[in-house]
């Protein structure tokens, strides 16, 4: 019988079959080190699964709003803009289960077929995804490498707008280049989303894995509030991958038709799990607790990648990831697909990772080779085991 | 700024409405009867919440597979193929946040743009909403009342059936009518859809919710497993609304698809959330105590409907919905619009329901009026007393 023939511009997570081949190295009896996975093996903090606890005991198991329950909208809006000095009403808020839902509802309230959207790539895949399955034209923008990290590539992105461009995705503290804009690289992108008339989707994911400073939102730039709608989630702040509790926060237009789109979709997000968050949102001791973790797992990983002949990453200040250039390694390799690079990796070091190629299609042009690694869901003593296993290999 | 073109098409459920407008009159000091809600007030029963906490326990609170965690999919196949005289393998089941996404995600996979999708209308309003704002055509069918309850009109539904005709939305056990299809009336069904080729949406959701025998499925009839999707829910028969948690099972290719857009979408559903239910699946204490309760409200309410002059219902043996016909009541009142009867009954009696309008457009000749009451979220005793100040009303 015959499918849907949109469905040919449906992508995914390509990361999975990464999980899949790790999984069947393990089975044959290998301890593979999983810097490929994006999710986090540190505990719920406590006070989150007892409030849980007691609001399933409250009666609290039945249907909520579309939206979400007003005092987590409120408590939302309250955290989400006092960190970025933004004002936010509960109406600005519509909860979600997880982050991810609010890519897929932004586009479906701001874009019509045809409409060009930027996206990072490398970034996120469910961007190119959702973009090309709701029929809007996704057009790349990239990163250029810096001793730093990496800065976008600005004049590319600038000269990739045209009258067809409508939406701009932009994910500061980026999955899976660890890149955060300075104030200035902010402000030029805010100018480019003013003077094209552009809505934004500010992906905020990491924004509270911050190892030092404070984050900064591109909503607080003049006039971009009104265009920009966060995506925020629970997941990484508060090692909650797996509860699925999120929210899209913005100008009250497009919240209302998330919220219709809630309706459709799911009716909404699991009730208890909401009324759990609103009592945790103000809780600071068990972010703290993640945070230093993460931290460790960071430093070490940072210093035993450079530990590694020809390869050279700096710390990112955000996300779990790194994402080192491999060109020296491929050469010595005499390796020309980064994938050949993956699959010897697992086999030769037991070391499980992601490439440059889970991350949307690469696009012309492009010169370097990379590499992503997460820390997020590994012990310090892993990570430097399957960091030496990983140099053994690279270095021979 | 400008929005999508195509929220046009986007519907929604407006019987959130008749609860604002119940809200609003109970924050007046009124007592409402709250008839408008197809929530369920009974427990989650308590071995589920158990096991919940136990998966937080052992820590599953990360991400697990889009799909589902496969021990959920494996149970959910050998208790919905068992209770369907039908064999499912694990891979047959997309497991989902709710019942409601499978609507959707259904029609996102075997639907294209201008393909005409017959539903059933009055009947769930996410049908006509999902067909419409995923550029589908939507054709609706509607049924006719007899005795005993209602019976699809068949007549209309197959002449309805064109080249352009792709997909069958069915929904068994029927909200708002509780209708409930003679094995007859399922093979006429079945034979349409395999005549024309059609895929089968088989909403299922009170499929558990049966007041006397044994429930039937349209996917049991030969040719029809592989082109039917069950909508599965654990919402009704495990009184777990805000919990989120239901499965779309159907035949691979469809399901691998569901799998590829829950990737897209969501994620994945509340882990231990799915964990709990692996073990809770093959209980029936619960689900037998929820029914019970459940019996003694539908008994209680039609009972009382049918005490009111005027009016007159059959029991349902299935859901938890009573669609009485108010068209004596209408003439009455001198009135012409039910919504108007709605209206009143909540400031003249404090009683709240749904009308015909909330479950989808009305289609052209309708000469019947009907409201739809839910007695699912009232104890027995405000049933009655509801039910009197209603008769007072109606009566007068």
């Amino acid at each position: 019988m015959k499918l849907s023939k949109q469905l040919e511009k449906l992508g995914t997570e390509t990361a999975f079959a990464v999980s899949a081949a790790a999984g069947e190295w393990a089975a044959k009896g290998n301890k593979v080190y999983p810097f490929h996975l994006g999710d986090i093996n540190i505990p719920t903090p406590g006070n989150i699964v007892e409030a849980m606890q007691k609001a399933i005991g409250d009666g609290h198991t039945g249907y909520c709003p579309g939206g979400g329950i007003p005092e987590l909208r409120a408590a939302m809006a309250h955290d989400v803009g006092s960190k970025r000095q933004l004002s936010y009403e509960a109406e600005n808020v519509s909860i979600q289960p997880g982050g991810k839902p609010v890519i897929g509802k932004f586009l479906s309230a701001v874009m019509n077929p045809g409409d060009e959207v930027l996206y990072p790539n490398p970034g996120y895949p469910i961007y190119e995804s959702q973009i090309e399955f709701q029929r809007g034209i996704a057009i790349p923008y990239g990163y250029i490498e810096t001793e730093a990290g990496f800065d976008l590539d600005m004049d590319a992105l600038s000269s990739a707008i045209n009258e067809k461009t409508r939406v701009l995705i932009y994910n500061n503290f980026q999955n899976p280049n660890g890149a955060q804009s300075s104030r200035q690289e902010m402000e030029q992108l805010a100018e480019l989303a003013l003077k094209h008339d552009l809505w934004v989707l500010s992906d905020e994911a990491y924004f509270e894995i911050q190892y030092s400073g404070k984050p900064d939102s591109i909503a607080n730039i003049p006039g971009m509030q009104e265009r920009t709608v966060i995506l925020y989630t629970c997941s990484k702040r508060f090692a909650m991958t797996g509860w699925r509790l999120g929210a899209a926060i913005g100008p009250r237009p497009v919240i209302d038709i998330i919220n219709k789109l809630n309706t459709n979709i799911e009716s909404c997000t699991t009730h208890f799990i909401q009324r759990a968050m609103v009592e945790a949102l103000e809780d600071t001791e068990g972010p703290d607790i993640i945070l230093k973790t993460l931290r460790e797992r960071r430093d070490a990983a940072v210093a035993a990648l450079n530990a590694i002949d020809g390869v050279s990453v700096a710390a990112p200040n955000s996300t779990f990831y790194l994402f080192p250039n491999v060109n020296n390694i491929m050469e010595r390799k005499g390796l020309t697909d980064v994938d050949q690079l993956m699959h010897q990796a697992l086999v030769e070091a037991n070391v499980s990772f992601c490439t440059r190629k889970h991350f949307g299609r690469p696009t012309a042009n492009e010169k370097n080779d990379y590499i992503r690694f997460a820390y997020s869901g590994i012990e310090v003593e892993d990570i430097q085991e399957g960091m030496a296993s990983l140099k053994r290999y690279f270095e021979s």
